[in-house]
């Protein structure tokens, strides 16, 4: 058996990325691979009883521990919101790796187990921006390759609540909130824009785009004005039912993009100059990828594992990990 | 017994405004006055039973009918659409009351009245707008004074789907539509928006005013990036629950306000210089007032009884009322 096979034999750290929705488990082994993980629908809005935060993680890594005891876990996301297990205090930005680990909080089983909460970060001001385990996975995102001390990068995470935050070396200088994900479910399901709209077979770009393309124009009369059109294209036969869905999708991405483009040409850093790193899914990232292209910017690259690498990240900058495990002789 | 006096005792026509979600009725005299009017829930979406239109046309007319056989109908709304009672194709702008006029179909009822239904407006283009009952209000609004052959007038319908009208002389010339009222039931009812918020004892026009001078400022980022500020706002402890509804409802005004001042500047005609006419609750119109003044547009004036106005033209210049009552001997 060589020294890396006995490394990665053993596991060494449980990381847990805990939103509102879901709860991820990595098992990961001495040289940060994860050698297990576990999926749960037990986010911390959707646990069976009120506080059953315990039985949620007995359920998703009772098993491990029972394999390998006294394992320590870092947790990530809602879980330390004021809601969560125990709330873990927002860091203010500009916020690297190091002061989210001096941030961290401890809670304790009902097994004894000490799980590590990592903070959320916020931008105060006149329109304070908060997250919650985006910034562990734009930790993991950076930990993908080596980040020139004081180079600016363009991280965008989209989803309910789609994040974009400006990078300067390894530190979260600022971010943006964008609703895009969760104002598109209430518009379709619960405005009179859904009461047209079928499920199309396969999503339809051309629709997609068009609806960029609309968006992209009318940024200034903005989103309000521009919404009804899903309804009234319909009316005049210029979109099918199928279509309507993609369009809408496409028209509120479109707004978001060119909200975030005037928000960096303020900063005389135009959209089209960037390289964003996309974190998300894989079919959402291919959306924005195609409309930041309809922005003239396209070279943005989607990052894979964001969540494990930065949980495993910021463990072993906390020294949670074993400094032999965490750094494998060569 | 004065000739005035004769001529009001008689009931000359009925008038409806029949829309999504609510009817209107009206009794008009032989001068155009209202003299009785019923207000039903029996919106065209809301009917007990599928098509029952005729059973809430009896409900709400059926006794002035039995005391007036034979008075003429008119009707303006959602009642025209294609989910209404009978369908009134769109007329397109430009629009003046005659092209409403020209556009006109009828619906008999099981009484065996003829119910004539006025034709929404359509303005075609990339981004369609379309219009059913606002078309009569803004008649009804032109009607209560004397308007310039080719002076130009701003009408503001703020609601649901709130409405900006550019008037000319008398025709409805172009005109957008802003989700406003729509999204904020949304937003409040369906996302986390809501959660943090509690009804506050009586509107707080100071939060109100903080979300109007907060989208101004921001339209160019768009209001996809502005409204988590309801929460952070609240997460910070700068807006208490009770200030949130309100912050809210001035954001999205604002953004409405700020599209519309964009939308006009590409025409020309600067929204501080202009005085708009609104159409709506008093409620509603008092705030759009406010908004419309941190814009710079303070001379905006509210329009009473506008539907009925608007379905007492539209009805006298189609011939309906006896011409010996709707030209009254002075």
């Amino acid at each position: 058996m060589s020294a890396v096979q006995a490394l990665t034999a053993q596991p060494v750290l449980i990381g847990l990325d805990w939103g509102t929705t879901a709860m991820r488990a990595y098992l990961f082994d001495a040289l940060g691979n994860v050698v297990d993980s576990r999926a749960s629908s037990e986010g911390i809005m959707r646990l069976p009883q009120p506080g059953g935060f315990d039985a949620a993680f007995e359920s998703a890594c009772g098993a491990w521990l029972e394999a390998s005891p006294g394992l320590p876990v870092i947790a990530a996301g809602m879980v330390g919101s004021a809601q969560g297990w125990r709330e873990a205090p927002y860091v203010d930005v500009p916020a690297d790796a190091s002061a989210l680990v001096a941030g961290i909080v401890d809670v304790t089983t009902a097994r004894g187990v000490s799980v590590r909460i990592v903070p959320g970060v916020i931008e105060r001001g006149d329109l304070p921006n908060v997250m919650r385990g985006e910034e562990t996975q734009i930790v993991g995102a950076l930990a993908s390759d080596a980040i020139a001390a004081n180079s600016r990068t363009l991280v965008g995470l989209p989803g309910t609540h789609a994040k974009w935050a400006v990078v300067r070396g390894e530190r979260i200088e600022s971010f943006h909130t964008f609703m895009t994900g969760e104002l598109y479910a209430a518009l379709r399901e619960h405005t009179i824009l859904g009461r047209t709209m079928l499920e199309p077979v396969e999503p339809d770009t051309q629709a997609f785009l068009r609806g960029v393309t609309v968006a992209k124009h009318a940024q200034r009369a903005g989103l309000l004005a521009t919404i009804f059109s899903t309804r009234t294209l319909g009316l005049t036969g210029a979109l099918s039912p199928e279509q309507q869905p993609d369009y809408l999708s496409g028209l509120l991405i479109g707004h978001e993009l060119a909200g975030l483009a005037a928000l960096l040409e303020s900063r005389d850093a135009p959209l089209a100059d960037e390289v964003p790193r996309l974190i998300g899914g894989a079919a959402l990232c291919e959306r924005y990828r195609l409309a930041l292209a309809e922005f003239g910017c396209r070279r943005a690259s989607v990052v894979e594992a964001a969540a494990e690498n930065g949980l495993w990240r910021i463990a072993t900058q906390a020294g949670f990990v074993p400094r032999s495990a965490a750094a494998p002789a060569s």
